[in-house]
């Protein structure tokens, strides 16, 4: 269901439930949310990718799944609340993971499946991809989705996407912002690898400071956001791996980090 | 002056005061909002269309209206406070509305006339519209315009609109975020009505729900629009629309939606 | 190191100390922090463009100062503090400046240079100008210039930036939202000076109530957005600029601005 293989720091998970086009069914979170914990403490992981296998990226939530709970006792209420609440996890799981997570997506990604690609710090496309929020189509809009596109699309755009339900191509992804790249196919997976190389060369004690100050001063007001960012600034100053690559740097020598 | 037209769903109000160039006056701000409150009312409305006779879209305020009242003993100031809340609210509206709203645009849209453009959730081009924020050529900066124009454009681009006062073409605009699309002029009628029937087509029920998530989860940090939009989701699931919406779609079956 | 040159309303700073590709020294923020302050104060300066002698716009903060701190008995945590704060204070200066500012690149623009063109309200850039916040490749995260660039950029390109500290250049720049034209180099000045002056023929006082509008409304839910500017376009239709400016266009004259 969720392949891993790990090599020079770049951990790729690859959803691999082609028949159910790669739903996020509660199996497929809960192996995804245990892979992205794994990946968190372990110190060899410095990159996540997420891809996958089959013509979808994941089709999000598996509509059977919930479907089935509808004869409950409460119909279904409970249960909706646990995947929404378990999907929600998941999702905040990949902002706050304190290393870089990268989307590849060479098939159509759509609902949770597109909320995925942006919930990821970078998305690179094939130029088969394609994204949407159908589930306006179906009576269930995509408001958890909604969370994640909003907050990487202009308005418009998001609203075009969760309004119509249509599907957008990798060229408008691009123009939208939802992904950083488009590259033909055949060259996708050496595209995603060069740039999780890029990153993988960096110190992780200082991609761990980065991004989890990307995520939470942007949420601040400008005041609020410089005095929390120059105090990171201050902290990072002090860290072994800073004053290993500014004196690489002035002296013009590779800098050697200490493991994450 | 706002002429109204329902059909298919679809309810299309046209400004159409071409010789004070669609300006938002009194008269024409109070004949909008009771429109618009009627269509979040009428059941049979589903999507709304916001477009124009003439060649402005609309010149905002009516300054030759504001103007007159300097010579209030209170040099306007009552009068101004009171138009000024009158279109935020109208603006307010057109956000707040239960049904999506579309702006077809094939001409000038200016200062409080960009500003609901850029209030609307979709917006259509001609290839003819233009758009500028001029408040700063008459010393009256677009102060409320830019509160739609900066939710919606890259800062960058929204200040040198509101700094320069110059008029950008619907390219520009497409490029910014303003407008969803641009067509050749012949064609905005068509490709306006061809998105509103797409929209109108879905369950009104959903739209309400996801169009008033969309708003309100903008404003929250990732948390509280997650804990939020989960609930959202799981209310939603329970309406009658998503089971029959979902229920079609695993049948195959075209869903029979229920009124608004 | 700083160059001052006032002509026409524009104030024109020039970053001139190429040896050091106009790091933001010590000495290099207090001369730009005072010229700020002057500016601010100054009514013959109505619009202010920061530009730079040499092939680096501004190479960002000083690595060899802060380095030489390194031996202090804090290990100059009390001066980085005190750097990350000044820096701070620069950038928000610019943001508070109650005139517009515009940022003039035709060379590269790094870490907290490229933090000073986001921070800018509008920015020219020449073809051959380059953009990056290269810190991760020393162990220090651009973390205060992810402040400026995050409310600039859409989170994925700015996240592309910080992560991999890739340069990107003019045309990406521009596709980005980080700089508002991209002219040919022997055009770079002409175009900002055209820039300027449209700016500068504005009425200093509306441009001051505008400006400092946009950047509070920015940070408030729609509904606190609305009261507040609503007040601003109130007491706005009530400065003698503004009575002048509407008159003016009402009678098809120019009008004829008060000082700042």
């Amino acid at each position: 269901m969720l392949r891993e293989h790990l090599a020079d720091g770049v951990l790729r998970l690859t959803l691999d439930h082609a028949e159910r086009r790669n739903a996020l069914s509660e199996a497929m979170m809960a192996a995804l949310q245990a892979a992205l914990d794994r990946a968190a403490a372990d110190p060899a992981v410095r990159v996540v990718v997420i891809g996958h296998a089959g013509p979808a990226f994941s089709a999000g939530h598996d509509l059977k799944e919930l479907t089935a709970r509808r004869t409950d006792a409460d119909r279904g209420r409970a249960y909706f609340e646990t995947v929404m609440k378990t999907c929600a996890r998941l999702m905040t799981s990949v902002v706050r993971l304190p290393k870089p997570v990268i989307a590849e997506i060479s098939g159509l990604a759509t609902a949770a499946g597109c909320q995925l690609v942006a919930s990821c710090d970078l998305a690179v496309a094939g130029e088969g991809a394609r994204f949407a929020t159908p589930g306006v189509h179906i009576g269930l809009f995509c408001s958890t989705p909604m969370v994640a596109l909003s907050r990487n699309l202009a308005p418009k755009h998001a609203m075009e996407m969760l309004l119509t339900g249509e599907t957008v191509d990798a060229a408008t992804a691009l123009r939208f912002g939802l992904v950083n790249r488009v590259v033909p196919a055949a060259e996708l997976s050496a595209e995603t690898g060069r740039l999780a190389a890029t990153i993988a060369a960096k110190s992780p004690a200082t991609l761990k400071i980065g991004k989890e100050a990307f995520y939470r001063q942007v949420e601040m007001d400008l005041d609020a956001a410089y005095a929390y960012t120059a105090g990171v600034m201050v902290d990072n100053m002090l860290i072994r791996d800073a004053e290993e690559g500014i004196g690489a740097f002035i002296e013009k020598r590779p800098p050697q980090w200490r493991g994450a």
